[in-house]
C-alpha cells in the first residue's frame, strides 16, 4: 500500500479474503472424507494423484505435489499435468514404509502464459514489439531474483535481447526452451495456492501381494486322537510353501476355556475329550498371551515363526478379543466385563450365530477405559515381540472404531511392519470404515459374489473411489465358517474356478486347508462345514487324489512373474458373449504387464464365447496383431483382429489366463 | 476409575481415543466440500438430510439432526429415520433468510434395543425373568435421571411391574408404547456422538423461482434517433408483468465511453451518434454509481424502481466490473490497473470475444488492496441504497473468487435479501464453484443442449450432488450475447419449445426483449444477433403478429399454480418411444404436485410416440387408472395403464404439459 492511503482498519474478513487463494483446488484423490483418515499405498508404488485446479481469468497455471513422511520437515516435489478441463494428475512413489502426507501447489505460470500469447501471436503476424518489451522485463525481474547459474543464463539472454537487431531474432530468444527452463526455475509463483495436507499410510508389498494359507495347528497329526503340536506344524512347512504362499495363519493358539466348551458340530455340550473351539479363549493356563498347552510352548511357537520365516512364509496370528469363562481376567478384572443382574455375563452373538462357549468385554465399562484398551495393545504387542507381525482379526466389527483407531496406530508407530487383516462381514459402510480407521487388509462380499455380473460389479467397485484408497481385499476362498454353497456340489472344477478368481481377481487371496483337497461336505443347508474344523480335531490325507495342488502352485507362480496380477487395482471387465464367462483384464498402469482371464462360471459343462481382445487399450486398431501365452500351459500364439473365439471344458480347466503383448503398442502407451 | 488403579499418565492419543465419537456418521448431505462451502436451501422449503450412520455391535441407534441459525445459540431437532443399509434421513425447513448450520447427533437407543429383544425373546417363548429384571433396572436409573411428568410416569410404571403378578404383564408394560415415549424422554444418550458443524445458505423464495425480462432501457423509444429513458420504460411494465415476469433485468445503465466505442455490429469505430456498448462503462459523467446522462436521473432511476414495485417486478442491474478508458478511476485510481510499458492498459478479452472498448481492474495490484475491492462493494450497496436487491454479475469468471466470497457475504450480512446471478460461461468446475462462494444463481448450459440425451443428461446433472447444493440454474433462452443457432431456423415453433424446457427444466428462467417476438437474424454462422442491441438502439412493436407473448403468460401461469414447477429440482426424465420427444416429470417430493411434459424438439414435423405415465413412482399398479389435465388449455381425461400414445404438431403447439393425478394412489405416499 502507498503511504498516501490510510487504512488504519481492514475488517478482518476482507484481510482474510485477501489472503485466500487466488486458485481453486478441488476434488484432490486420493483422499477420504476430506483427509480424516489416511489413503492406502504400498512402498514402490506410485501414488497417482488427481485434482481439480483452477483460477479466474485465463492466465496458465503449474502445480506440483508436494510430498514428505510424517518425520520430514521439507516437502518433495513432482509435478502435475494438466490432462484438459481443469483435471490435473500426477504420481510420486514412497520408498518408505510410513505415515506420509502430501499437499498441491498451484500457481500462476506467468512466463508460459506469455510464451503462449507471444507465440500465437507472432504467428498470426501481428506486431509483438509491445510483448517483446514486456517480456524483457519478465526477464529483467527474473534475473533480479534469480541466483547462481540460472542468473548467469537469464542475464545472458538479457544480453542476447539487447545485442539482437530484428524483432525476429527477440523473438526466438523469448520462446526457446533454454528461456523456458530458466524461468521456470526463477518462477516467482505468483498467486501461489496449496490445497489441504492430506495424509497416506505407505505399507509394506505384502499388505496388497500376499497368498494366505490358514491352518488349525491342532489338526497336524495323523490321528484324530493325538493333539497336534507346534512342532507338527514344521513338516508341513515345506509343502505350503511349495504351493506359493506367504503368509501361515493359525486359528488361535491360546488356551481353551472348559465351562460351556462347545462339542463337535456346535453341539452345546463337549464330551471330556473333545478340544474345544479355539476362540474360547482363556483357561487357568492363561489368556491371550499365553499358548495352549497341548499345542507347547512360546519357545516351541518362537522357533516354529523362525523355521517359517527360513521357509519364506511369515506366521499370522488371529486376534479374538473374547474370553472363555475361564479366562483370568473375568477374575482379575471383572470391571472390565458386563454382568448382568444375576451374577453372570450376556454370551456374544454376531445374529444369526450364537457363542454360548465366550463372553465380550466392554470397552466403555468405567474400569475397562483405559486398563482393557492398554491391556489388548499389549497382547499385540506381545506377539510382535514373539515374532508375529500379521494378525487377523476376529470380528472387528463389534468392537469400538475409536478403539481400532488408536491400536493400530499406536501399533504401527512403534513397528510399521505390522499388519491386520479385518475379517468383518456386516453392511459395507463399516466394512470399509475398518479400513479407514487403519486396517491394512479386509475380507470381503467375494465369496458370495458368483454370477458374472456380481463379479464384475464388486471388483469395479473396489477399483474405484473410496473403497480403492480405504479397502484392500483379501479373497478367501472359504473359511472355517464359511463352506460356500457354490462348492457344495460344483466338485474340483468348481474350485478352480474359484481359486482362479480370488487369485487373478486380487493380490490378497487366502485359503482355509482343506480347500486344496476340494473338501465340501457341508452341514445341509448352512454355509458350514460338516465335523467342522472349529470343534474337533481333522486329520487330512494332502496327497489325495483329485487335488488341486498343482494348480494352486501354478496360479500362484503366475501371479509372482505378473505384476498386474499383485494387486486388485487395475481391473476392467471385457466383453464375451456369454454370461457364464466372467472375461476379464488386469493391467500395469505402464501396460508393460497385460494378462486376460476368462474363467468359466459353469463348474460343469463346456461353454463357448465370442470375445473381444482390447487392443484400442494398447493403442491398436480393430485388425491389430497381438501375441498371446497361455500362462497355464506355456503354449503361444498370434491373435489377429479384435474378436475371437475361446471353449472352455471345465473338465480339463475352468479358466484361461493369458498375457497379451505386442510389438506395434503405440509406443506413447508403453 | 477406581483408586486401586493408579493411571498418573496417559498417553494424549489414548485419552483422545476415549473420549472420540463411538458412532460414526458419514456422507451427510447436503454438505459442499466438508463444510467449507454453505450448502444453498430456500425459505420455506424442507431440507432433506441424509447420512450413513453406525456403529460398532447390533444395538439399535437413535439419531437427529440439530439445526439453528449462525446467530441462535440453542439448536433446534429433528428425529432422524433409518432408511437401510445404514443410511438416515431427515428434514428441517427453515423459517428465515439468514445463513444456518447444522450438524448430526446419533447414541445408542438402549431402551429401543432392549425392547426389540425381549419382544423377539417373548414371542419365541423363551424365559425371559432376567431381561424383565433388566428392563426394571434400565426404567429405576431413567426415573431417577428424569424430571416432572416423565419421572411420574416412570415411577407409576414401576410401581406396575412390582404389582404385577404374572411375567406377561410385566412385558406387556415393558413393549407399552407409554414406556418407550417415557423411555425415549429419559434417554440419557449413550455414546452420543456429533459430527462436524456444516453451513446451509437460507435464501428468499426469489433465489429458486423468479421468471427474468431482460432489457436494454434505452430502446424503449419508438424512434431509433431517440435515446429511450426511465421515464419510456414505464409504459412497459404492465406488460411485462402480464406475461407473468418478476424480475426485471436492464443491460448497465452507466455512462458510456467515448474512446474506442464500438460502431453497429461490433465495428471498431462508432460514428459520431452511436450510442455504443453499455458495458463500456464510465465517462465524464461518472462510473459505475453513475447513471448515463441519456437515460435520465438517479431520482428517475428510482422512481422506476417503485413504480416496477408497484406492478411485482424487482429490478435487476448488471454488474460489469470493467471500465471505459474514459472512466474516471483510470485518472483517479491509476494504481488499480495493470500498464503497459507504453503506458497503456490491454484490453478485455473472454476469448474468442475481443472488447476494445474497456479495460479490466487488476485486483491484485498493490495499490488495489483493499481499495479497489472496498470500492467495488460499495457500488454495489450504493444500488441497494437505491432499492435494487439483484444483481446479475458479468463474467465472474474472469475475477478472483476469493472478491467474490467476500463480497457477497459482506453484502448479505447486511442484507440477506440481495442476490446475485452469476454470468459465467466456462468451464464445469468454475460454473459450481461460483455457486459455492456465493452467487445465488447461474447462467448455465442450457441454451446449448438441444436433444433429448444432452437435455436429460444435463438435468439430471442438476438435481444431483453437488450441483443440486450449490448452483441455482437460471435458463435463459436467449441474451443478448447468445442468438442460439437452434433458432435461427426454427421458426415460432421453435421460440416455443425453447420457452417450454426453459419454464418446464427449471424454477429459474430468462429471457431477452425480441424473444416474444421470435426474433433470430444473427451475423451469418454465429450465435450473434445481427445489428445487436448492445451497438445500436432497436425499436421493437411489441404486438407484431406471430408473437408468443400469450404462450409465455400460460407457461408463466402454469409456473405460479404448480409448486411442483416452482424448482429445478424433482426432476426426471420418463420413457417416449421417440427420441424426437423429450419426456418428463416434476414433482413435489409429497407427490402432492405432479407435472408431466412432453416437448417435441422438431420444430418442423408432427411427432408421435408411445410413451409411459410413472405409475410405479405413485404406488399404482401398471392397469391403474389416472386423471389427467392439460394445463395449456384446461383440457381433462383419464388415462387407464400405463402405456399411452401423443402426437405433436408443432404448428399448434410443440409441447404438451399434464398434471397427472389419482385417488387411488398409495396413501403412504401422498
Amino acid at each position: 500500500m502507498t503511504d498516501a492511503k490510510p487504512h488504519p482498519v481492514i475488517h478482518p474478513r476482507l484481510e482474510q479474503a485477501l489472503r485466500m487463494p487466488r486458485i481453486a483446488i478441488e476434488s484432490t484423490q486420493p483422499v477420504l472424507e476430506g483427509g480424516r483418515f489416511a489413503a492406502k499405498a504400498t512402498i514402490g508404488h506410485p501414488i497417482n494423484v488427481t485434482s481439480k485446479i483452477f483460477s479466474d481469468g485465463h492466465d496458465q497455471l503449474a502445480a506440483t505435489i508436494c510430498w514428505r513422511t510424517k518425520d520430514e520437515t521439507t516437502w518433495r516435489r513432482a509435478r502435475l499435468k494438466l490432462i484438459g478441463n481443469d483435471s490435473w494428475e500426477g504420481q510420486f512413489t514412497p520408498t518408505q514404509v510410513a505415515s506420509h502426507e502430501f499437499m498441491i501447489e498451484a500457481w500462476w505460470d506467468v512466463y508460459e502464459t506469455y510464451r503462449y500469447e507471444l507465440s500465437k501471436k507472432h504467428t498470426a503476424g501481428v506486431p509483438v514489439q509491445l510483448e517483446l518489451e514486456e517480456g524483457r522485463l519478465l526477464l529483467e525481474r527474473a534475473s533480479q531474483r534469480a541466483q547462481g547459474e540460472t542468473k548467469a543464463i537469464l542475464e545472458d539472454l538479457l544480453h542476447r535481447l539487447s545485442a539482437a537487431h530484428l524483432d525476429d531474432e527477440r523473438v526466438s530468444v523469448m520462446l526457446a526452451s533454454e528461456t523456458a527452463a530458466a524461468m521456470a526455475d526463477a518462477d516467482p509463483r505468483e498467486h501461489c495456492s496449496q490445497s489441504d495436507v492430506y495424509p497416506v499410510e505407505v505399507e509394506r508389498p505384502l499388505a496388497l501381494f500376499a497368498s494366505w494359507y490358514e491352518l488349525f495347528p491342532r489338526s497336524e497329526t495323523d490321528d484324530p486322537n493325538r493333539h497336534g503340536t507346534f512342532h507338527d506344524v514344521h513338516k508341513r512347512l515345506p509343502s505350503i510353501r511349495d504351493m506359493g504362499f506367504d503368509v501361515l495363519y493359525f486359528t488361535p493358539i491360546h488356551p481353551i476355556g472348559r465351562q460351556h466348551r462347545k462339542g463337535p458340530n456346535n453341539t452345546l455340550h463337549a464330551g471330556p475329550d473333545d478340544p474345544g473351539s479355539p476362540y474360547a479363549i482363556g483357561s487357568e493356563a492363561g489368556g491371550h498371551d499365553a499358548v495352549h498347552p497341548e499345542l507347547g510352548t512360546l519357545d516351541d511357537f518362537r522357533a516354529l515363526v523362525a523355521a517359517a520365516q527360513e521357509h519364506g512364509l511369515e506366521i499370522a496370528l488371529d486376534f479374538a478379543i473374547q474370553c472363555s469363562q475361564d479366562h483370568p481376567w473375568l477374575s482379575e478384572h471383572p470391571g472390565w466385563f458386563s454382568w448382568r443382574p444375576d451374577g453372570t455375563i450376556r454370551y456374544a452373538e454376531n445374529p444369526p450365530k450364537k457363542y454360548q462357549d465366550i463372553v465380550n468385554v466392554d470397552f466403555y465399562a468405567e474400569d475397562a477405559m483405559p486398563d482393557l484398551w492398554i491391556a489388548l495393545r499389549d497382547v499385540i504387542w506381545h506377539w510382535v515381540e514373539q515374532g508375529v507381525k500379521i494378525f487377523r482379526v476376529d470380528n472387528p466389527h463389534t468392537k469400538p472404531l475409536p478403539f481400532w483407531e488408536w491400536m493400530i496406530a499406536d501399533i504401527r508407530e512403534r513397528d510399521p511392519d505390522v499388519m491386520f487383516l479385518s475379517e468383518a462381514f456386516t453392511k459395507p459402510a463399516m466394512m470399509a470404515r475398518l479400513g479407514k480407521v487403519g486396517f491394512n487388509q479386509s475380507y470381503t462380499y467375494f465369496t458370495w459374489r458368483n454370477n458374472k455380473a456380481e463379479l464384475s460389479e464388486y471388483l469395479t467397485e473396489l477399483n474405484e473411489h473410496p473403497l480403492r484408497d480405504c479397502y484392500r481385499p483379501n479373497f478367501f476362498v472359504n473359511t472355517p465358517d464359511i463352506n460356500p454353497f457354490f462348492l457344495h456340489d460344483s466338485g474340483r472344477a468348481g474350485f478352480l474356478i474359484r481359486a482362479a478368481l480370488a487369485t487373478m481377481g486380487s493380490g490378497l487371496w487366502g485359503m482355509y486347508s482343506g480347500f486344496e483337497l476340494c473338501e465340501s461336505a457341508a452341514i445341509p443347508g448352512k454355509e458350514e462345514y460338516l465335523d467342522s474344523e472349529k470343534y474337533q480335531i481333522r486329520v487330512r490325507d494332502y496327497h489325495a487324489p483329485g487335488n488341486i495342488v498343482a494348480e494352486i502352485a501354478q496360479l500362484n507362480r503366475i501371479r509372482r512373474q505378473n505384476p498386474a496380477l499383485q494387486t486388485h487395482l487395475g481391473f476392467k471387465a471385457y466383453t464375451a458373449y456369454n454370461d457364464n464367462i466372467f472375461f476379464f483384464g488386469k493391467r500395469t498402469p505402464d501396460l508393460k504387464n497385460f494378462i486376460l482371464i476368462a474363467v468359466s462360471l459353469d463348474p460343469h459343462n463346456a461353454q463357448e464365447a465370442h470375445f473381444e481382445l482390447p487392443l484400442w487399450e494398447m493403442g491398436l486398431p480393430d485388425d491389430g496383431e497381438t501375441r498371446g501365452e497361455d500362462l497355464m500351459n506355456g503354449h503361444r500364439w498370434t491373435w489377429y483382429g479384435k474378436t475371437q473365439f475361446m471353449r472352455i471344458e471345465p473338465w480339463h480347466l475352468p479358466f484361461g489366463i493369458w498375457r497379451i503383448s505386442s510389438d506395434a503398442m503405440d509406443p506413447d502407451l508403453k
